[in-house]
């Protein structure tokens, strides 16, 4: 139930229902999804019989794996799909065991079992940017006349009003909300390339499988492209976008929030173990905290571009290891703001009364 | 005249079209198109005489700086801008001195001359991509059918053609193009905010103002965004995610120059100081040293984003140091690909002949 | 049990035995350690009675957390330790309960306890260093005499030896465990500061306390460091150093044991879901996965080194988020490259036969 | 004479004296200096003659390059020693030419150029860093005793004195020169080992040779490490770590000179276009922005560690882009720290007078 390390940090700077996305019993079941559609299209376009592909999704269902040698499996292979595979066909059996898995290769079943789980994300993060959107509309209504200190270079400037201060967090959001609508139907397709991405195996029928499977699986429709990876790269970049607006505001408060500026108040703040009258803004420091985690993943995540030749263990991998966490560390950052947006009230700054 | 570091590696991994728009004289070049903007559009509005406007225009045609004095003065606040009005003012001299960069602040020329020079950037990459699309057309039409051997996870894996490889490069390129045809209306905005980005010392005007002055600079019009980065970092991670599909095609192509693969023939290559017979593929290992770069640069400028309060000295400079150098790294990366497209030649692999 | 996010990469890029040691389970477990050695440390230098020191050590090895209210606590506070005192404070009871955590910071007990588990980790790097020095030693006895082909710039060179290459193995690792050797002291050292760092709530005692818990947990002396984070900073970089070395190995064995190279034979391959005939070096990808993460995320670590005042919520999480992940990569690395010198044979170069 | 991007960049975060380090000329003049003392090494044990090494050594003296050509060698072959030595050999003419850079290769002349000059660069940052903690040593025996108030996570904690505070800056501080101390003779060390880092072109007095070189350059003498890049890994390091440090007390710096906080005073501000009351505290904002950059490349510079085979083009080019800049950003930063030390005073704080 973890895409962020150190279990503790989970109750910090974790996402339980993101998180959840991330688990291998998600996982799992995204994949099985995967395998059941992809059947169902051979037999659309009459690769396979339509009782073969009943029996896969029927087993695809009911199937229960031995998590232990699907670890084994991983370890052994560096994908968990050969092992998969090979425990799905003894589930479906003869005759149709062999119909298991027909044409394709790991990346189809692992690629588009992960943009499926990014369909419900992308949906978690439309919700919530929204409602955040809306927190801070609100909060604008309410206390964007309270009259600010703007300061530029950790320096007071001029007074403005809360409202201007409000703007520069609101009109990047709205820019992310839209970005991301304009960037999920890139994302979300279909994987379907077979060993080496050609559709070969399919014979001529392997763009109508594809096709099929996109219409089964509620994805959009792509050629081949496994080891094509700018599709997650952007993803990534636009979860450090968002993820770095949210740090902005992070810092805005946790600075407005200082005991000699007191120009924001907090409705939840952190208590001390050695001095009970500190109010610390423990949600403004982790939306930095997630920022800079996120900006430094994106360029570790840029590394696996350079995806070699047809497939890249060491890239895929890198990939596996950093995606999750980004994806988390997004979500984690959109409810704390969305807490700071509801428990955070301006106070009039003493420097502008003057 | 130069956008990357080490002189040497000019010649290497620099590229000096695009490099000479981050020259000193450019960026001046750009600024005092911006403040003549200004000027013209304060008067167009009503804010200053039809004549300040004029003798500020021809001061910014006849300009000459007193560079030491900028670069004293860059040194000193942090921004060039004050010391450059400074000089300005004295050039344009009694009475419309005080009508030049009014209630206008160094955020507002220095962005918005970075945007002008990037829609020229932007316009260069266009073209290149343009153009590299077409060479791996041409490529793929004249050597598509060429067999080759796929590898996955560094291994054999089975027999495809030429064209499939091809593929593989030309279609996130295209995307690329896509992209980068989406963004540039966002990122090619004007900025005017005036000290603290309210546009207040302009009076009621600062919104017509800021529309006049993008009407005249040929850009688009936007709310004042100087401490909202995310244009700039999605511009930044459109640089490296081409860099990243430009460095897999390196990658690629160096492991098929490999000599027990000999899948690819290579028209420029390197020598040793050593190895009389060596032809290093040193533009494709390029392509990767690029990528790498500007993975790893992304990650950096992505810090940026935690940009507090009304503007912060720490997180623009970090901008400026970063920026140029990706913008540089992707046009010399665009360059070498081109050349290696062009001269490259696939020879049928003799693992995929049996 | 886990320091690595997405809970089927413990399979593939975990380690279980360092993974234990960021397991809630065994930070909690320090943390008491730390609190008991405080209070011992206490009684010794007379602040607090020897018999409220005993009784809270007591309490520190029988103590039953609730894990919730734990965690509840962390979300609210940022930090574990106000609500763990106040829970451990209600085990020991009146009349010593208020002896406890006396005088001390939730950032003394956090940073000595990660210090203890550092301590752990740091015997196990040592040991499967020297472990992996011995198997690259024998490796070197078994199979030095074998004629390769030496490759530049991704080219065929000359020939030279198997143990020419594995020298270049051989070398960086023993720096390491020199330089880790050298590194361990001024790392394990004791944090003791109190809520700003002075050690100014044990009045002059501050200094003799923190002697006496150093050397109660068998650690070193130092003055409060805890804003002073290069310690952590110049551990992680060992661990990036360790690491990419190890990359160097993957990436070298990975090139070795293409097909068209045969340079190397692995006797643990992983197999494909679909080309039954594969052999994929799946544990010498993975090291470079791991050698590209742990880079990366130094490159992040290091932002945290900006630990603004006397404490930083947003750099210490930050620090939280990075550092068990680095280290559980870098001990996984360690692992597979055992695996890779003991199951590794070098295969005499058909190249370098002519 | 630039080794930091964007031209006026020089005159905010560049650096003349290392900057110079890193010119064109710097490198070609070390780089001579490399083969001179390879040819007089290569006489001392007797593989050429006496006179051929004087020979060299004269040309090496009055070499005039053909800069242009030199440039053109370098794009075509990704080095720029082929053309360098054919430029040399026609200044030796015969019979003494052949003698020159005989069985060595690019990356000894390179890297030993390089190490020659990393040499003059850790006595500038000796000097700098020594002279640092003078002057912070001196601002705490003037300034030690003012009353400040700490501050934890962003919130005011408790009052404490100046010399707290200036010796978080100063600890740190002495550990950078102590590891820089322990760190120099690792790093300064000869590299020699022939096209494939072997000696073998030396037949079987390369290390001699080699010795001989250590001594004629005093450095020290090391087996061939070309293609294990740990040594520039570790010394990148140092330079984040530094620059991290640094980084923390301009954050310090820039967060007491807050207008609210008003605990520091500095001699040297910027000023602003726009608001001539400001006092903008640039050379603090700078070390932080130098500190973000630093731990940025060196994430960036770690993934060159993975330097495949005998010899990576793209790993080692990705160190000429990455290192150049981090050494001119951490001589900046310690150079700004300095003027920071020099000119700042430390004021009462209000809140801690209460």
């Amino acid at each position: 139930m973890q895409a962020l390390p150190h279990p503790w940090l989970q109750s910090l700077v974790g996402d339980e229902e993101v998180g959840a996305i991330f688990s291998n019993e998600a996982e799992l079941s995204a994949m099985l999804e995967v395998e059941a559609a992809l059947a169902r299209a051979q037999s659309e376009v009459g690769l396979i019989d339509k009782e073969a592909a009943e029996r896969i999704a029927e087993a695809c269902k009911s199937f229960r794996p031995d998590w232990q040698k699907l670890a084994q499996g991983l370890a052994q292979d560096g994908v968990i799909v050969p092992e998969l595979v090979k425990q799905l066909r003894a589930t479906v059996g003869d005759p149709h065991g062999t119909s298991v898995h027909l044409g394709a290769t790991s990346q189809d079943i692992i690629d588009t079992a992960l943009v499926l789980r990014l369909r419900g994300i992308i949906e978690i993060f439309e919700a919530r940017l929204s409602d955040l959107l809306s927190a801070l509309r609100d909060l604008r209504t309410r206390d964007g006349a309270v009259k600010l200190m703007a300061h530029t270079r950790m320096q007071q400037a001029l007074p403005f009003m809360a409202a201007h201060k409000i703007d520069t967090w609101l009109q990047p959001l709205e820019r992310h909300a839209e970005n991301l609508a304009a960037l999920a139907p890139r994302l979300l397709v279909v994987q379907l390339g077979g060993p080496i991405g050609t559709r070969g195996e399919l014979k001529d029928r392997g763009d109508a499988v594809a096709e099929a499977m996109a219409g089964i699986l509620g994805l959009g429709y792509a050629p081949p492209w496994h080891s094509q990876r700018d599709r997650i790269g952007e993803f990534a970049a636009f979860l450090s976008l968002l993820s770095g607006t949210l740090g902005k505001i992070g810092q805005d408060i946790a600075l407005m929030a200082q005991n000699e500026v007191s120009e924001v108040r907090l409705a939840a703040v952190g208590g001390s173990s050695a001095m009970p009258h500190k109010s610390n803004p423990v949600q403004a420091e982790l939306l930095v905290a997630l920022a800079r985690f996120n900006a430094g993943l994106l360029g570790t995540l840029h590394q696996a571009l350079v995806h070699e030749n047809e497939r890249s263990g060491a890239a895929w991998t890198l990939e596996w290891m950093v995606l999750p966490q980004m994806v988390a560390a997004t979500a984690a950052g959109l409810r704390k703001a969305q807490a700071l947006a509801e428990g955070s009230g301006f106070l009039p700054s003493s420097g502008a009364e003057h």
